[in-house]
Formats: C-alpha cells, structure tokens, sequence
C-alpha cells in the first residue's frame, strides 16, 4: 500500500492534552498517515511515573489507591468520555485468576489500550482491537509473534483501510492475543514492534517513529556536546549503532520493516514537522563523510584462552564459544590470534559466581597448559558507516589516531562486511576515544 | 640433567659417509651431546627416494626389488657390518601377519631402526630401543606418546647416562611401541617429536635440532630472495611462524619441549659450528625490530555469514563453527563484525560436495534471510613477534603499509595476546605485501 504510512507515538509524546492535539494533527497532516499506534502515557517530568509503571504496582499489591492513580492520569491528560468503564475494567483485570505472568501482562496491556481509546474518544481516531490482528505465542512478557498475524492485519486492518481511506486507525502497541485469548506483552521493541509489523504487513510506503528525540545522533549526547542528528541510515548502520542505545529502536523491532525493505523515518513528535533521521536498506555515501556514526558502551569484559597448539584441534572455537552458549551467556565479539582466542562481552552477565564457572568450564576444555585471562571494565567502541567499506587506509588511520590519542585498545574486530570497526578498549579511554574520533570524522 | 644436550639429525644430514663421519664429529664436539635422535636417510638429490619411502613401497608390494634396494641404500652410506641381518630383518617383517596400517608401520619404522643401529656400528653410539622409552597408543601411523614414557625414559636412558656419561646413546626416531608390543609410527613431526619428547623428559638443557637448513629463516625464499636467518625466537614466535611451513618442525613436536621450557636451537648439520636459530621461551627483543618473521601461505577461503539480528541469538557463533567442526573442517581464523560473522580456512579441505552442504548447512541454521558469501582463493599472512605487543602503532602502520601497496585485505584478526596479526588477503597481493614488509621491517 504505497499510499500508506504507519505512524507510532512514543510515551514520552503522550503526557499532555496538547500532545494528544499535537498528534492528532501531524496524523492529518498527510493524507497517508492512516495507520497510528501508541504507547501508554509517558513521564510528564523527570519525577513522575509512566502509567505502565503505575499498572505493575497495581498488578503486585491489588490495591484500588492505584487505580484511582491510573484513572486520574488519563484524565489530567484532558480525557473524560470514559474514565469510568476504565475503572471498571480495571477492577475486573485486577480479580482476574490468571498465572502470574498472564495476570501481568493483562493488566500492562491497559496503559495502551487505554491510550488508543483515549485518542477514539478524543482524536477521532478508529480503535481496532490487537485481538484482530496480533495472534501470539504464550510467552507472557516476551511474546513472539505468529506469522498468521500478517493475514489477520491485511483483512482486519487492511480491507477496512481500502474501504475508507478518510479514516484513521488507532492501534494500541506493546501486546497481542494468545491462541486462547489471553493478552500477552512484547518484551524488547514493545509499542516499536507492533509498529514495525502493521508497516510490513501493510506494505506501508514509510513506518514513522516519533518520540521526543530529532532522531538519530552521531554519537551519544553523554559523551559529545550537541551531536549532530543523522539524516539518513541504512538499517546495518542504525544496527552497528544500537550498541550505543541512544534514540534507537531495538533490533527485534527493526527486523520486520529491515525485511520488507520498508523505509523508517526515526523523528521528534515535538519538531515536527523537521525531518528526523530517515533509515533505509540504502542510502548514497558522501565519500569525504565514510563515517557515519560512533558507538559506545562501558561494562565489557574479555576472556583470552591460549595454550600452546590449540589452533590444532578441530572445532576448538566452537567449544569455548559452546561453554558460555551452555551458559546462555551471549557473546558480542570473537577474534582469534594463533592459538589465542578472545571473546568480547557485556561483563553485567556475570553474576552469582557464574564467572568462576564460566573459567573452570574453559580450563576443563583446554586442559593442562592452557590460560584464561579474564579482563573486566573494557568499553566497546563501534565506528559505524558504510563508507567505511572499501575506503582503502581509513582503518589503519583510525587505529593510528586512536594510538596517538593514548587510546589503550585491547581487542580489534572487524567483519568482512566492512560494514563497522569494533574495538575493545580501556573503559578509561572511552570518552578521549570517542571525543577525538567525532572532532576528525563528524565535526 | 643441566650438562645433557639432546639432538636430533634429520635424514638429509644423513646420506653419505662423509655426513655419518660429520654427525659422529659434531656429537663429540661438545661433550653434553649424549643422546642422538635419527630419522631415515634422505635423499642425495632431487631425483633420489627416501629409505621411508622405498618402505612403503614395499609393504605395498612385497617385492624383494625392494629388500634389495633399501639395503643396497645402507651399503652406499658405507655401511657393511650388519645388512645380511637388516635382510633378514626385512624379510621376516614382510612376511608378518599384521592389521593393515600396523604392519605399515612396523615396515617404516625400519628406515629409523637401521639407521640407529648403523651410528651404532659405524660411529660408535649405542644403540637405545624405542621399545624401553615410548610406549605409545595403537593408532598406527599417528600414535601418540602415553605419559608412562617419561618415566621408561628416566629409567632406561637417564639412568645409562648417569652411570657412563662417556657414552653417546642413539635412538632411533619416529616410533614407539604398543602396549601390546607392535611398533607404531608418529604422524607429523616424525623424529622430531622422539627428540623433543626425550629433551623434555631427561630435562635436558637444550634440544637441538640438526636439518641441512641453517636455521629459521625471517620469510619464505620462495618469495623474498635470501631472507636472512633468525637468530633467536620465542617458541610463540615459532609457533606463529609455522604457517609458512619452512625449516620449521610441526608443533606437536614443538609442545614437549616448550612446556618443560626446554629451549630448542634448530642448526645446520652443513653449518656447524655456525649457530642457527635459537627458541626459547622468551628472548631480549630489541624495539627497533618489533617484527621477527612473516609467514605467509595461500590456499585459504573466507566464508561470511550475515543476517540481520544474528547477534541477538545467544551461542550464534558457537553454532556456526559447530557447522564445521561436525564435519571435521579445521578452521584457521574467526573475526565478528555486528552481526556479521568471517571464518578463514583452508581450502583444500573442501573436497566431494562439503563446500555445498557447509553452506547449505550454514543456512538451515540461520534460516530466512541469511546470507553466505564464500570467496576463495585467498591467502593468510602473518606478522609475528614479541616486539609487536604494546608497540603502539604499529599494526596501524603495518595496515597502512599494506594498504597504500595496494594490498587487499579482507579480514584483519589480532589476538588480545598482540603476539602476531594475522592478514586474509588476496591471493594475487600475497608477494607484494611480504616484498613491501620485508624491506621495511627485516631488510
């Protein structure tokens, strides 16, 4: 449906009733904008409490303060029609008898229901029911979609879009329905996914993703001074990206629009109508600008396993790498000397004294003669763009630019892809790293 | 044993008189040589065969020819005293019923055998049995040394030297024997493995190894004319080394000595007294010449995995090399990018049909919208020494180097060890980039 966009408003957009106005009109501002999802109501300043957060204590103490709580939100935020079916539908959540994490999500999914009955009431848009359109697997607040979704959303959402093409839906993100009809929640992505999968179900000619950011950055606004907003990504670049998690939707969510090659426009809802950071399968590389952004992120460790005459026996990394797979501890980076292997990883994982068992796990393989050199507090530092490939000596360049800023790295990985460098560094040097990089590639 | 020298002869050192009298002169010259390991005569020119060789032919055919030929060979050392007994030795050992492979190597352990027992009549050694030092598992043409040896060795060989330390032993290389009396061979490494076993279990305080080579040499004559000879190695340096496969002995063969932290010094039997190349466990390196060596060897394929949100599957990577190692496929180097996944191998293990079912294996396990690039024809160049770690810039400039030569690299690996980088090139830019190496770091 190339006369189709997918909208999705972010809590953070959803605090006032001037937001509710304010989406309102962006959503009619282009005649394609037919398809609108939301989050629950966001934080209205930094003290305050998301409704999602406000359904969880209600789920965990059964108390009726909260939903007093609840009710009294959706109404500071301008609403009233229907306050009081809320109250009684949450009464009813709230004495439900479901398993535990059944009986959560039931009552999570309220702040989005809530919120898309909201903008029927008061936008005028259509609400329609993720029970027509998300069927999904039982797994309560990690739910995955089931493919027999995409049908149901091009006859439930779809055929009724073609019939009046004036009309605007309102979906509620974050969760679908079970086989036995139970609500069940999206773990990472939330709201972001069922976004991403009515785009690609739809075959929508843009998913538009406003929340309270312009965009995309060049790096995180933690580390640079006004970084400059990205106007346009491929969908790896925003991937190599993610590691740093700033303005970026998770990989879960992306993956349905990544596939369908459908265009995502990452924009701000409050600088509207600015053009946010618009990610595609591709993009033309301005060959002086090869990088495109930088990524970082502290708190990885490193584990270095030598013995002499390792590399001599066959499927030797496949058995490390299956120590910590045996674990379920997930890897980020392998690079391997000669009879050296290093794994890269998010070192919050080791908790519970998994990190002795990790390394007795590796020295039982290796056997005698062999060495594992934990290192912890190693920052992992991602240059991303697609310039990089085939720039012939921007690699070497960086890496000298990194060594004359004193920068200690530790681990160098980068895939055949060329598509990002990533290095392991002294978590000390990754502010100096990062500051020094963007002066010379994105200033 | 501090005043024990321990060494080994290989078989071109020995193929005439002159080069028995030569081996009988350098043993005696210092009088801590008192083992002497030797393999089988060697060729006298390109065109000759091997004593080991004309073995195997006549296990193959049974055929006097042989008997005739191979003691003819020992008479032409001019040897005389014991050939009606090697005759009938031969003779007798044709005729043995034995397992295929068992009866194999109970022939090619002759070449060794007679070549001990000939230093012992015409040089005056004394003849040591492998049978009262190596008691071996029966995997016939690659057994392996069980730990028991050790102890057989200090017993029936330390022992003898203690008591008459006037007396040079010779051993003959290359085998040992089963617990149920058969000899059995070794498979790479060869006498080799005899010499440093025997080093490393008399605690011996140098293994040297004598080949008609004057030492390790800093890259391939094949690609760089008269590289000059290193004068001292590490044994990881060695190691590192090892993938160009010059004047170099196999690791397994190495590991005995390197973990007794026995040092090995590898000489010309041609060159004596001249020193060759000295391996130790760490040496002074002088910081102008980070670089000791550079190997490089052609013949490697890359494959490239690639999916989006690959990364996010916990235990991806180790799954991906379970690929190959269920099918036996040794692998060389593996490096990630973000979600992005190059395996360097060599390709002459892909024979019949295992090329397709890796990658289709590959792909069932990925699943929809993986993608597998194979590329051959590449070649693997490694940069090794101890210099390199902690010498900042130097890999930069090392890629720097390669790139402005116009080097096309595909996939960097460095270990966290820093003991060496490891370059997948193309095959076409392999000389230049060891020509271009070579004269600026070991010229």
């Amino acid at each position: 449906m190339e006369d189709l966009i997918v909208c999705k408003y972010g809590g953070s957009s959803i605090t006032t009733n001037e937001d509710l106005k304010r989406i309102g009109n962006i959503s009619r501002d282009d005649l394609r904008r037919r398809v609108i999802v939301v989050s629950a109501p966001g934080k209205r300043n930094k003290s305050d409490t998301k409704v999602t957060d406000m359904l969880i204590k209600l789920g965990q103490t059964k108390s009726d303060h909260y939903i007093d709580q609840i009710v009294t939100r959706y109404r500071e935020l301008g609403y009233s029609e229907h306050l009081k079916g809320f109250r009684t539908e949450l009464f009813s959540r709230v004495k439900e008898s479901l398993e535990e994490r059944a009986y959560m999500d039931n009552l999570k999914a309220f702040g989005e229901e809530g919120s898309a009955i909201m903008f029927e009431d008061s936008v005028g848009f259509e609400f329609v029911d993720p029970r027509e359109l998300f069927l999904v697997t039982n797994d309560f607040g990690n739910a995955k979609i089931l493919s027999e979704s995409k049908e149901m959303i091009r006859e439930n959402l779809g055929r009724k879009h073609e019939s009046d093409k004036n009309k605007i839906f309102v979906v509620p993100g974050f969760y679908g329905f079970t086989a036995d009809g139970k609500r069940a929640t999206f773990s990472r992505g939330g709201s972001d996914l069922t976004g991403a999968y009515l785009a690609a179900s739809l075959g929508a000619s843009v998913y538009e993703n406003f929340t309270d950011k312009e965009g995309v950055f060049s790096a995180s606004p933690d580390l640079i001074e006004n970084p400059h907003k990205i106007d346009e990504l491929t969908f790896n670049e925003m991937r190599d990206l993610s590691y740093s998690g700033f303005g970026i939707f998770h990989q879960e969510a992306v993956e349905p629009v990544q596939i369908a090659r459908i265009p995502v426009h990452i924009r701000g809802t409050f600088d509207y109508p600015k053009r946010g950071t618009y990610v595609a399968v591709d993009r033309i590389c301005n060959p002086d600008k090869p990088i495109v952004g930088i990524a970082y992120r502290n708190n990885f460790c490193s584990f270095n396993v030598t013995r002499p005459g390792l590399d001599d026996r066959i499927g030797i990394v496949a058995d490390v790498l299956g120590v910590f797979k045996q674990k379920k501890i997930s890897i980020e980076h392998v690079t391997t000397g000669i009879d050296d292997i290093s794994i890269l990883m998010d070192q919050t994982q080791f908790k519970n004294g998994l990190l002795s068992s990790v390394i007795s796990g590796i020295y039982d393989l290796i056997g005698d003669n062999s060495e594992v050199r934990f290192s912890d507090n190693l920052g992992c530092l991602v240059i991303a763009g697609k310039g990089l490939r085939g720039k012939r000596g921007i690699s070497a360049n960086i890496q000298k630019e990194l060594d004359d800023d004193g920068v200690n790295i530790r681990v160098i990985s980068q895939g055949e892809q060329e598509r990002c460098i990533v290095y392991g560094i002294a978590s000390e040097d990754g502010e100096r790293a990062v500051k020094g990089l963007y002066e010379r590639y994105l200033r």
